[in-house]
This record gives C-alpha cells, structure tokens and sequence, in this order.
C-alpha cells in the first residue's frame, strides 16, 4: 500500500501537469485578527447568556428536553422551551476539550481541529450541481463521486465531505448509506455524518466503525468522525438535529453546532444582535453535547452573514459576513473550544464576484483563526449549488492561502547579499547563482491561473480562468485512481448497506 | 458652489441606481499583521545597509550624484556607484516626516498619508485600454478623460490620477501637459506628477500652484501634488528619476519611491533577499530626497512580487506578493514612513483570476498598513492594461474593505435582546421593530454584485459581474458631470499649456 501510494504520487504530476501542493497539516503562524476587544466580546456573552436564561431556546425533540432537565436547565414541555442558568453554561462548557484529533482512512490524512490549525473541508448539502458544460442540473450518484474523486485529486482540502451535492436519484431515506459508502471508497480522507437524524449518524458512525475495525463501543476512544448540526434560527433545536447530536455525542465523535444568523432574516439586523443570537444558539447545542457526554469534543460554528434588504435574499462574503466571521472566532476561543467558518459567495456563476466573494470568505475564516473552514470547495449561489469549475478555482484560492501562511525564511542564505552583489545594476538575476540553485521550487506554482503575456494567452484560446478549470477538472478525472481499499471492507460495507436498506421505512 | 455640490450629490443615486459609498477619510482600526518578527526586520535593514555600504548604487545622474557626495556618500563618478555609510542612511531617514496631507482642488477631498490612514489610486501608466465592447487596444486622450471621470465617480478611490494609460494618440514629449489638464478638470482629487524627467514634474507643479492660486516658491509649506519614482532594480537610479525626484523635493511635495523587485528577474528568488534589495534602493531614493531637502515627504513604495520561473513573466497578488507586501509594511514603520503598495492581478481578462489575485494584493496592502495603495482600480494583466470593467470590479472590492473596517458598534440597542425575545423560535426578523428601523441602511449596498435568486438571475441575461460592470461603466459616464471649475483658472492652464507646448523639444 506504501509502495502503491508513493507510485501514484510520482504520476501524478507528470501525468497532468497540474501542479498541486502537497498534504500538509496546515497551522496559521500568525496570530487571529480581533475585530472586537475583550469588553465587547464578555458583552456579547452575557447577552447570550440572558437570552438563554430568560428568554430561551425551543427544544423539539422530548429526549433533548429531558436531558437538559435533569441536568438543571429549566423546561417547559407544552412550550417545548428550555431555559438555561448562566452557572450550568459556563459549568458544561468548561468540559469541552478544546482540541481533537480525527483519525481517517488514510492515517497520514489524519486532522487536528482546534488551536491554530486550519482544516479545508469541501463543499456539502448543495441540492444541484453545475458545470459549464452540462449547466446547472439536480445531480446524481455518478456525478457525486466524481465530484468526490476530484477532491481526493486536491490535498488541500484536508476533509474528503460525503455529500458535495444530493444524489437526487437515489431514495431519500437511504441515500445516507450510499453517500457513506462514496466516502469511504471515492477518498481517503475525514468526512462528516449526516445529522438528519439519529439513525443516520448511527449508520455513519457503524460504517466507519467497519473501516476502521472497531467495535461500536470503542468509538469514544477512537475518533473517526464528525458531524454538522443547524440550530433552525431562531433559537429553535429541530428533533433530527438534536437526534444525531446525541448519538455522535453518546460516541464521544465531534459536534459542530452551526446557527445560521442571517441578520435581518433569521437574527437581528446588527451585527452585535446576530453574534447575540449565533452564541445562544451555538452555546445552547454545544451544552447539549456536554450533558449528553460530558468531555464530548464539540465545535463553535459561525455562520452569520446578512440579507439583500431589498429582496430578502441572502448574501456572502460581505463585509458583515467578514466581521462576523472573525468575531465568532473570539467567541469560540472565550469558550477554549475549535472554530467552524465557511467560504462562501452568492455569486449565479463562477466569476469575479464568485471569487472576491469567496476571497473575503476565505481571509475572514483564516484570518480569525477558522479551525475547520467548511464549504471551501466548490460552493456556488449562495450554497445551492455545487460547481465543479469552482472546485477547481477554489483549491488554488485555499493553495495561495496555505503558502502565504508558510514563514519567511530570514538568514544569512536568504538575505542573499552575494546574488545581489553578482547581479550588475539595471541587469537581471534570471542567470545568477542564487538562482539557478532555487527556480525549479522557489515559488507557488499556481493550478488554474494564466501568467502568460496577452499574446500567448489569445494563442491558447483567450481562455477565462473558469474556462480553464473547466479543463483541469476532466483532465484530473482521467488520471484518478481510488485509494486502494481493503477488499473485505470493501465487501462489509456492502453487506451493510445491502442489510439496512429494506430496514429503513419509506419518507423518513 | 457649496449648492452645486449638494445638488448632484442628491441626484447621483436615483439617477443611475448604482449605489456607492461617500467620501470618507478611511483609517485602519486594526493593528498591521506582521509576517516577520522585530529581529527579522532588523536583519533585513543592516542586510540592506551593507548593500548600500559594500556594493553600492549606480545613479546616473550627475546632479544626483554630486548632491550625494556632498551630503557624504561615496561616489565613483567613472562607475557611477554611489555608496552610503550606515550613519548617513540613519541620519538622513530621521528627517523624513512620518505624515504627510495632500490638499486636494475640492479641499473636502484632501488626503493624508501615514498613520493609519488608506488611501485608494486608481491604476497608472499602462500602456493600452480595454473594455468589452472595444477589446486591449491603444488608448486615446478622449478614452482616458472618460476613465478619470469614471474615477471622479467612485469616491472610494482616494485619489483621481493623471494617466490611468497612455494618450498614445498625443505627441509623447508634451502630453503629460495634456494629462495634468484631464487630471485637474475630470476630477476634483489629488493626482501625481509624470516623474519622467525634471520638467514634467515641474510642468505638474507649476498647473497645480495655477490651481491653488500658489506662487512656486510657496510649495514647501502647501503641498497639493505627489510623484512616485521607480529605481531602476536592480541597483539603479536613472536620471529622469533623479531629476523629478529633486524637483519633487525641492517643493517639498512627496516622493513615492518604489523599487520593482520581481523575485528571480529584478532581484533574488528569496523573499528575504528582494526585500533587502527592496530597502536598499528605497532607501537610497529616500536618503536622496532628504539631502535635496531636509524634512521633504517621502513614502516608502513596495512592489516586490514573483516571476513564473517556467516563463519569466511577472505573477502578481501570489503568496509571495502577500507576505513581501506585508513585509514591506514593517520597513516602513521602521523608518515611520508612509508606506506605498499596489493592487495587482496577472489575468489578460477581468475574470475570477482577476478578482482573486487583486483580492490577494487589496487584503495584503490593507493589513499590511498601506498608506497609499496604489493601482487600486482599474489594473489588469500585470499593468499593461487599464480595464473599465476591472476599474468597476475594484471599486466594489475596495468599497467591501472599507465597510468591513468599519468598527462593531456594540451597545444595548445592537445587542438587540428586546427584538430577539419578540421573533418567536424557528420564524423571520424582517417586519421586526428593530429590523424596520434600520433595514433601509443596515448593511452594504454593493456596485455590481448580484445577489438575486438563479431564475431572476437568468431573466436579467445572465449576466456575469464583468457584464454588469461594463453596463454600470457606461450608466456613469451618461451621469458625469464635471467638477465646477473657475473659469479663469481654466483658462491660465490652457495658456500655460499653449506656451510650453513649442518649448519642449520632440523626442525627450
């Protein structure tokens, strides 16, 4: 497998020409952007804090209820309303660890979510898929793992997602199986549950239990997986939501509770007011997560962008999105716990709007210090779409940022005062010494964009950058193989999903 | 004149319908990123202080030359080379003034350069135009009026430029008198002399004191222009620079100095290297200023990028331009000088390279702390092209920065738990009392983004960003209208121009 692993590597680059970076468990030296001051943050947290205290947060799921009844929250069951005491928060927060460590099927792509360490995941949930040369289209399996196999092409997205898009030919109550599988079998790398209910996550989670060769019960001692759950905002816990919470929770794998905080939507139209309401929200997931098991690794989400005020729609990569983005991360580090963001745009197609919206995006997660930056690959129209040419520009966007986040190198070599003593004024260093010993590897070389003069570039077919992602995603298809995978895994999986599948009722 | 303003600015937004955001003296209330330690820094500057010392300075002018041996350099008149003692380099930078205000023809329009302060330029000195309709070409005085009234605009763009390209259709030795005229009457801004030999800038100063009613001898205590010098890297200083240099500075009005130190062309493969080399020579211009007059504004100009080493050509906005522009930064608050960037993109096309190399260059210049940023609009495939559309582009990604600098106002009214406890769990803020009250002006109206569902977006064409911006572009000039001008002032200037014009010999 080592053998096997190292040959592909060494075609990989020949074999295409798309010159990709390396795996690389990527860390931001620098330290985060604060928006806001340790005042303005504690302001914020005591205001969430009386939001959940007396105003409260709908909790529809009776299990949830009753979990956080006993363990001191106060409930009202006809309201499904659970109100939370300042104490019990800040007495459960507390137990979250403020890093994980997620094993994946390949061990060198294992991730670290906390601290300074920033995770690309792609794309995931989009109902179509697009392409320009299919158009935009409700998207099948088939095209599902292609998308997948494109994301095991790119290292820089540390997670592999099992769902960029809904496989709309599939059935809706067992597609989860299927998508688990496309997972495990299309990459290598981490990727999340679906938290649309309990048996759900468990089907994730027994899967995962067959990749890795665990029993169920071993689980909280292994942690192979993870899971995204939206609070339906405002201050409502949905019963699918907090299902699978809890069983992820229960097995001791990471929860990521993720508000959506839309301000003037679904949260105050201020920012301060929308932060308010994403905290509430998030802490009030987080504690539940905390009750269920305490110590259970969870993760602030942020994801609070503003509407269109003239249309109601929403939009991304905003200058509030910005803010909010960088804010929630002093947030997530006041709790001591990791920090989920996204890139995100609204653009209809993958143009300069879809990429300076995805550049703020990106600069706003990693800037504030975002451990796990969902959505970096491939989210189109405001996250309704999932775009294979915007896959393509997004992995060189998210490669820019991981080089720029490699430190200077300042000693007597670099300083280089010898090149520049060698190089005659008004000449050039293409010929010096310096340089000839470094330009093979000296700078980032790019996956999608032209630096060629305006002649050549007309020679080659005037071609946009989209235009040219369109090529490289087909041209990256052709050279994949599947990362090789045990054959009786491969055949367990199978046999568990062949046995699921008639159990699960229709509708569900 | 006061109600003239008043009356277009009303009119400016039903007009056209494209919104923009007001004038506004823009501060940075964060901190700088700082990509290299204190030690490192000072590495770079003795690194650079040997340069100067041991290796030296080729100053082709005489003049120049002989000022700096005067001041104490050491200059080899047969080589040229012109070598400083690190104490001279100290002694002289010390004079340099930390700020500098610019007054503007429309005072309200003044700017100033240090601190915290940014400023936007549009795009300068590219030899050809583009638009959509019309394709790269050569550019016309006509064409490039109407980029300056597009300019006058976007009052997000700081300062208004004097050739946002190249009038190729006007005789060479005497149309920059033609481009002070366009840059005095299209717009009301601060502009910067042609530094390309003594005379033109002296032709911009002599237009500028006309319009500020200024004898010549009162420039050095009213400072109404700038001009920026580029040393000829590596290790030069050509005589037109010099020579503008020294008029520049004898008026007491800014110098920009700025080195073009492309890693692995113009100066070594490492970041470290070419920031040496970078210092050096924006010492040098810097120290020389000084000597020309003590206490003369300077502003510390970055231009260190990459070459794609496979081709040599110029890559702009890479992580590499990132960390040197961060870089660069530190220097100049070493020396507490303003600091000078740009904002650049490779792409022969506005296209999403386009959007996210200048992204990568805007966010590098304002967190690094630029104080002037320069090519800020309008600047496509490496500066040999002035874009109308990307001049639209730039204006809305310089205009999201802007806002997203605006500080979180966190207070009891933000926070908003009264409209958070009134919109009941899982339902919509939008006829909440605290939206209502503020939705018309809560968030950022952007110029060309398009935030409208996928069908509307199709019904309107389906329009790209690049589309939209060359319908915007043209919607503004139909608006335009002049900034109001003194009639006799206007006239002066003709009849200075009317006069130099025979004087100027042809070819210089």
């Amino acid at each position: 497998m080592a053998a096997g692993r190292r040959r592909r590597r060494e075609r990989r680059a020949p074999s295409t020409g798309v010159p990709r970076l390396p795996w690389r468990d990527l860390v931001n030296p620098l330290p985060p952007v604060e928006v806001l001051s340790a005042d303005q943050i504690e302001a914020i947290h005591q205001a969430s804090l009386r939001v959940l205290a007396e105003i409260g947060m709908k909790v529809l799921g009776s299990d949830a209820r009753s979990r956080l009844e006993r363990a001191g929250a106060s409930v009202d069951h006809e309201e499904m309303m659970v109100r939370f005491d300042p104490s019990m928060v800040e007495e459960y927060m507390a137990l979250a660890p403020p890093e994980v460590t997620i094993r994946a099927r390949n061990p060198a792509k294992s991730v670290t979510l906390g601290g300074n360490h920033i995770n690309f995941y792609p794309v995931g949930g989009p109902s179509f898929v697009s392409d320009t040369d299919r158009g935009r289209r409700a998207g099948t399996y088939a095209e599902m793992c292609d998308f997948l196999r494109l994301v095991q092409c790119f290292d820089i997205l540390h997670a592999g997602g099992a769902s960029p898009f809904e496989p709309l030919d599939l059935p809706a109550e067992s597609r989860h199986l299927d998508k688990c599988y496309a997972a495990i079998t299309c990459h290598d790398k981490v990727w999340s549950a679906s938290m649309l209910g309990g048996f759900r996550a468990r089907d994730a989670l027994e899967m995962l239990c067959i990749v890795h060769g665990l029993d169920y019960a071993e689980l909280p001692e292994n942690v192979v997986g993870l899971g995204n759950i939206n609070t339906n905002s405002p201050r409502q816990l949905d019963e699918s939501m907090s299902d699978a919470l809890t069983v992820l929770a229960e097995a001791g794998q990471p929860v990521v509770v993720t508000p959506f905080t839309l301000l003037g939507a679904m949260a105050p139209t201020t920012i301060a007011g929308a932060l308010t309401q994403q905290n509430a929200e998030a802490l009030a997931g987080m504690v539940l997560a905390q009750v269920v098991r305490p110590g259970a690794p969870v993760v602030y989400g942020g994801f609070t962008s503003n509407v269109d005020m003239k249309s109601g729609a929403p939009a991304f990569g905003t200058p509030e999105y910005v803010k909010a983005t960088q804010a929630g991360g002093q947030l997530a580090r006041r709790y001591r716990v990791p920090y989920r963001t996204s890139n995100t745009n609204a653009s209809n197609v993958v143009d300069a709007q879809a990429a300076y919206e995805s550049e703020m995006s990106i600069w706003a997660a990693v800037t504030g210090h975002g451990n796990m930056i969902a959505h970096s690959g491939g989210w189109l129209e405001g996250g309704l779409v999932a775009s294979f040419e915007k896959l393509v520009i997004d992995a060189e966007m998210l490669q820019m940022m991981a080089e720029y986040l490699q430190p200077i190198v300042v000693d007597e070599d670099t300083l280089a005062i010898d090149a520049i003593a060698e190089v005659a004024p008004g000449g050039h260093f293409f010929g010096a010494t310096h340089t000839i010993a470094r330009y093979e590897t000296a700078f980032y070389a790019p996956v999608v964009s032209d630096w060629s003069n305006f002649e050549t570039w007309q020679e080659r077919g005037s071609l946009t950058a989209t235009q040219r992602a369109n090529r490289i995603w087909k041209l990256l298809l052709e050279e994949y193989e599947a990362p090789p995978m045990d054959p009786a895994i491969d055949e367990a999986l199978r046999d568990y999903i062949t046995r699921r599948k008639p159990e699960i009722p229709k509708g569900v």
